[in-house]
C-alpha cells in the first residue's frame, strides 16, 4: 500500500522535485507520483486526491510555481496533511509561488517547506508516516547521524588539508 | 438576466467590496452576491460558477485575502473574464494575495486590479460588458468625463481660496 | 472589423508579446500591433487609442517594462477594457512594472496579467470578447478542455515510463 | 500519553497562540505547553526536547518571532515532525520570521504554517496524528464539512437579507 | 514670474505635501499650485504642463501614490527638471509609488525625492532655481549652517541635561 | 576613561535607544552620547569621531533611520568597531535603513543588529569590550545565565497556573 | 567652465554609466569625471566637491552600488542640485542602493534616478542647467521630438513588414 | 594563541569565505576554520564553541545560507562577539540568510555585515581585536590608508588616459 503521493503542476516540475523522489526511493518507501494542475485539470486533481485518499495514502506532497494554487486546493479535498514545495521559476523567483502556498488562511493548513524544498519536502513525509512507524522513526534517527558524520568527516579533511587544498580539490569536481 | 456576479471568500471581506457593489448600484447594473470559499467550501465555489454560468452571467468578480486561491479556481472553471482582487490582511499586507491572484500561469488568465481594489473591479466588469452594449459603454465615456470634471472643480476651488484654507476645509469634514 | 489591439511599449518588448500574438493567430482572431510609448511618444500613444477606438477595438493590450506607465495612461483615454502586461527588466525583474500597472487608483482600472503574461493577455482578451461572441465562448470552453486533456496525457505517460525515463526524455529535447 | 508539545520562544507569544491551544482543547487532544527560546534559554529548549521525545510526543509546534530560530532548533533534534509558526512582530511584520522558519536547508525540514498561524499549526498537528488515527482522521473530515456548512449558512444569510443588512448586523457586533 | 509649479494627483495629497508648500514660503519663492490626476483628468494634466510651460516655470514638482504615474506622464511633455514625489498610501505603503516614479526608462528622467519627501521636493526645486541664482545659492548655504547649528544645539542641551530628563522634556512636548 | 561612545543622528531617536543607553547603565559602565547626522552636521560628525578617538573610545554605536549613512559615514573615520543601528521610521518601516546600514562594501564593515536593535546594540558593545576585560567578560556570562533562568521560571508559572490564567494574568498588567 | 562633475564610487562602477558620459558628449556638454568613496576615501570625496564647487560646477552626478552613501554625503556638502544614480551589484540587485540613495532625511535632498539609470542621470543634469540656458532647452526639446520619431519610425517598420519579419530583423543583429 | 574562529554551515560556502581568510593571511592573524552546521551537527557546533571559548578565541565568525541558524546558535553559547555572514543562495538570493542573521530577539546579539560580506566580517574581527591590540590597531589605520590611496590612484590613471581608454584596460583585464 502506497502511503505518499506526490502531484506535480507540470511536468518541467520534475526535475527539480527528483531529490524528493530520491528520499523515497532511498528509503525504499512505495510511492505515485502525477501530474496535475490547479488551474489547467482542475477535475483531474480532484479526481486523483479521491483516488489517493480511497487507495490508503496518509500525505499528499504538491509541487507548483507561480501562483500555486496546487497544495491548496488539494488540502481544501484531503483531510490527512498536505506538503506544498512552493517552486522557483518566473519574475519572482518563487515567493510569488512561497506566499501563494504558506499563507493558508485558517481552517485549512498546508505543510510548507523552503522553495525548491524538494528533499526536506520528501524527509517531511517520512517524518510524517514515523509517527507512526518505530522503524521508519529508527531510521530517520539514523539518517541525523549520518548528516552530522558528514559534517564531520568534512571538518576533519578540512583540518588535515587546510583550505586552500580544500578549495583546490572541489574546483576539480 | 444578471450578468456579473460578485464571489467573496468570506463575510468579512464584505465592507471592503462595498466600493464594488455601489459601482453596479450607481449604475443600475443587476448583480449576484455571495460568499464561498476556494479552501473551506471547495464544491460551493465550484457549483456557484457552474450555476452563474447557466444563468447566464459574463464575468464573475473574486475577492479573497491572504494565499487567495479563488480567483484562479474560479478561473479554471470558467470560460469568460474573472476579475480577482486580492485584498489586504494578515502580516504581509496584501502582498501575498497580489501574487497569488496575478501570477496566475499560462492558460488560465485571471483579470488582476489593485489591492483593495473593489471600485476598479466593479468598473473593469462594465467596461467589459460594455464592450458589447453601446449604451453602457457611452456611459462609462460619461463617467470618465466626471471624474475629469471633479479633479477640475477642485482645481478651481483650490486656486480660488488657496491652500492653507483648502486644508482647513478638509479638517472640518 | 479588428476588434483588439496591441500596444508595446518597446519595440524590445516584441519576442517575449509573441506569446499574446500566437493566441490570437491560433484562434483567427484579427488584430492590430504598434509600438508606441508612454513616455517617449506620448501623443502617438493616445492618437492611437483614438484611432483604434474608432475602428471599433474593443480590448486593448499594454505591455511596458519598469516603470510601465503605458496601461495607465491608456485606460486614462480608453473607456473599455485595458489589459496591462508588466514586463520583466531591469534590476528589480519587474515587480516595479507590476506595481506601476496593477496599482490603479480608484476610477481607471486596467485588468492586469502576471509578469511576462503575454500569452494570458491574449486569451483575457479573447475571454472579453467572447462575452457577445457564442462561438468564440465555445472555442474557448474547448481551449480548456485541451489544456486538461494535456496534462491526462503527460500523466499517463509517467505513469507508464517512470520518471527517471520522463526526464530522459525532456533532456533530449 | 501526549502526542502533541508546543513550545513558545517567549512569553509574549502566548495570546497569539492561544488559537492553537483552542483547536486542541476543542478536539478533546491532550497536549504540552512550555515556553523555551533558541537564543536564550539553548539548554532547555534541548532538554525539553529530548523529554518530550521519550515522553511519547509525536508532534512539537514551535512559535517564535523576529530571527525564528526556534522551529530550526528543534528540528535539528527531533526526529518526527517539527510545525513552524512564523509570528509577526517587529519592523519586518513577521517576513523574517518567515523567511528565518520556511527556508530550512536540505537535511532538515520543518513544516511551516503562515505568519501568525496558529490555528493552522494545530490543525496540521491533528492531521498528523490522524494518519494513525482514524477516530481523529474522521472527526476532521466532519470539521472540514462543518467550515462549509458555516459558509454555506452565511451565503444562505446574505441572499435572504442583502449585503447592506448584513454589514449593519456585522457592524452591530 | 512663477519658476516653480507644484501638481497634486489628488486633493487628498496636500496635507502631506504643505512641507513642500511651506519651503517656498520660507524662502520667500513664489509658487503655482494645483490639482491634476494622470488618470482622471490627463487632458488637464497636459494643459497644465503646457501653460506653466509657457509662464516661465522651470521646475514642476508632481505628487502621486499608489500606481503614480504623475510625474513621468509630466516629465513625457516637460523639456526642464520634473520632481517626483512618492506617496504613502494604500497597501503597499508607496513602495508601488517609488517604483513608478524612480524607474522611468531611459530618455525621461524623474529627479525623485523619498517616499512623502515633500521637504526635499522643495529644497530640489530651490537648488535647480540656483544654479542660476546666487541669491538663492546663497541662502541654501546658510540653510545648511542652519540645519548643522540646530543638531549642535541639541546636542550641548544632550550635554547639558542628559538623556533622562531630555527624553522628560520630549515627552512634555 | 569612556570606551563607548552613541551617536544618535536626530533627537527623535533618542527614546527608542534608551534600551542601550540602560545596558549601559545596568553593567555600570561609563559612556558619552551626543547627537549628529551624517547629513545635517556632516563636520560635526568626523569632528566628533576624532574627539571620541583620542579620548580613547573603543567602540561607537550609530543609530540611524532613512537612507542611514551615519554608521557607515563614521566607519570610513573610526579604525575600531563601529555598530549599526537601522531603526524603523517613514514608509518602508527600516528595511531602507537595514540596508544602508548592513550593506557595506568591502573594506569598511559596519556591525550591524537588528531593526531597533538598541539593546543588542548595547550589549555586542559590551561583547566587544569583554574581549579584553576578563571581569566584564564574566558577567557577561551571569547574564547569559540570568536569561535562561528567567525563561525557565516563566515556563514553570505556566506550568503551574496554565496558559488561560497565565493571560489573565498578563492582561492584567 | 565645466558645469557637470561625475564622481564613481568605484572603478567598476564606469561601465555602467558611459551611457551618462555618452549623453554629455553627445551634447557637447563639458564635464568631471573620478572616482571617490564616500567609504574607502572620504577626506578625497570631500575635497573634490569642494573643489567642483569653486570650479563652478552646477551639478553632480554621484554613483554607487550596495549601501550607497556617496549621493548623501556629496548633498551633505553641495548646496546645489546632487543626482544619485543606484547602481545593481550584490545580491540585493541594486534595491539596496536604490533605498540608500533616495530614502534622504528631510533637509538634504538627491535627485535620484532609476537603478543603473546612468542616461538619465544625463539627461536630468542637462534639464537643469537647461532652466538658464535656452539654447539647451531647445535642445533638449529637440531630444524629445527625436524620441518620438524614433518610436514612430519603428511603428511605421512593424506595420510595413509585420511582426514575425521584425523578430528576424532582431534576431539578426 | 588563536584569537579568531571561523565555522562555515557547509564547504560549499568555502569559495564565497576566502576573502575573510585572506585577511587574516594578510594581517598575519592566526585563526582556527572548520565546517559545522546548526542544523545538519548541532552537537558538534556547541562541542566546536565550546572548545574554541576555552582556546582563549576571542570572536566567532559564523557564515551561512537560508535560514542561517549558525550565528545565532552561537551567539546563543558564546559570550563574546559573534560576527553573522548572511550568504546568497537559494531562491530569495541572501535576504532569507540576512533576515535570519541580523534580526536577532533582545539579549542575543549578532554582529552582522552584509550579504557575502566575507571580507568585511574578517575586518571586523580584526578591529574587535584591535580595541586591545595597539600593533593591529596600528595597521588598521594604515589599511584604510591605503584604501583612500588606491582609490586616489585610480582618480589620477582615469584623469590622465580618460574613461574611454580606462574601460580598454579593464576589458583587456
Amino acid at each position: 500500500m502506497k502511503k505518499v503521493a506526490v502531484i506535480l503542476g507540470s511536468d518541467s516540475d520534475l526535475p527539480t522535485m527528483t531529490d524528493c523522489l530520491k528520499v523515497f526511493e532511498d528509503f525504499g518507501i512505495d510511492y505515485e507520483i502525477t501530474f496535475s494542475s490547479a488551474h489547467r485539470s482542475p477535475a483531474l486533481t480532484i479526481k486523483n486526491v479521491d483516488k489517493f485518499y480511497k487507495q490508503g495514502v496518509k500525505v499528499i506532497i504538491a509541487a507548483a510555481g507561480l501562483a500555486a494554487h496546487l497544495a491548496g486546493v488539494i488540502a481544501a479535498h484531503f483531510p490527512l496533511p498536505v506538503i506544498g514545495v512552493p517552486l522557483k521559476g518566473g519574475a519572482l523567483n518563487g515567493v510569488d509561488s512561497l506566499y501563494s502556498v504558506v499563507q493558508m488562511p485558517p481552517g485549512i493548513p498546508v505543510a510548507t517547506v523552503g522553495i525548491d524544498g524538494a528533499k526536506n519536502a520528501g524527509l517531511l513525509a517520512l517524518q510524517i508516516l514515523a509517527t507512526s512507524d518505530k522503524k521508519l522513526e529508527r531510521r530517520l534517527i539514523d539518517y541525523k547521524k549520518e548528516l552530522s558524520l558528514g559534517v564531520e568527516k568534512k571538518a576533519g579533511k578540512l583540518k588535515k588539508i587546510g583550505w586552500q587544498e580544500y578549495i583546490n580539490q572541489q574546483n576539480k569536481k
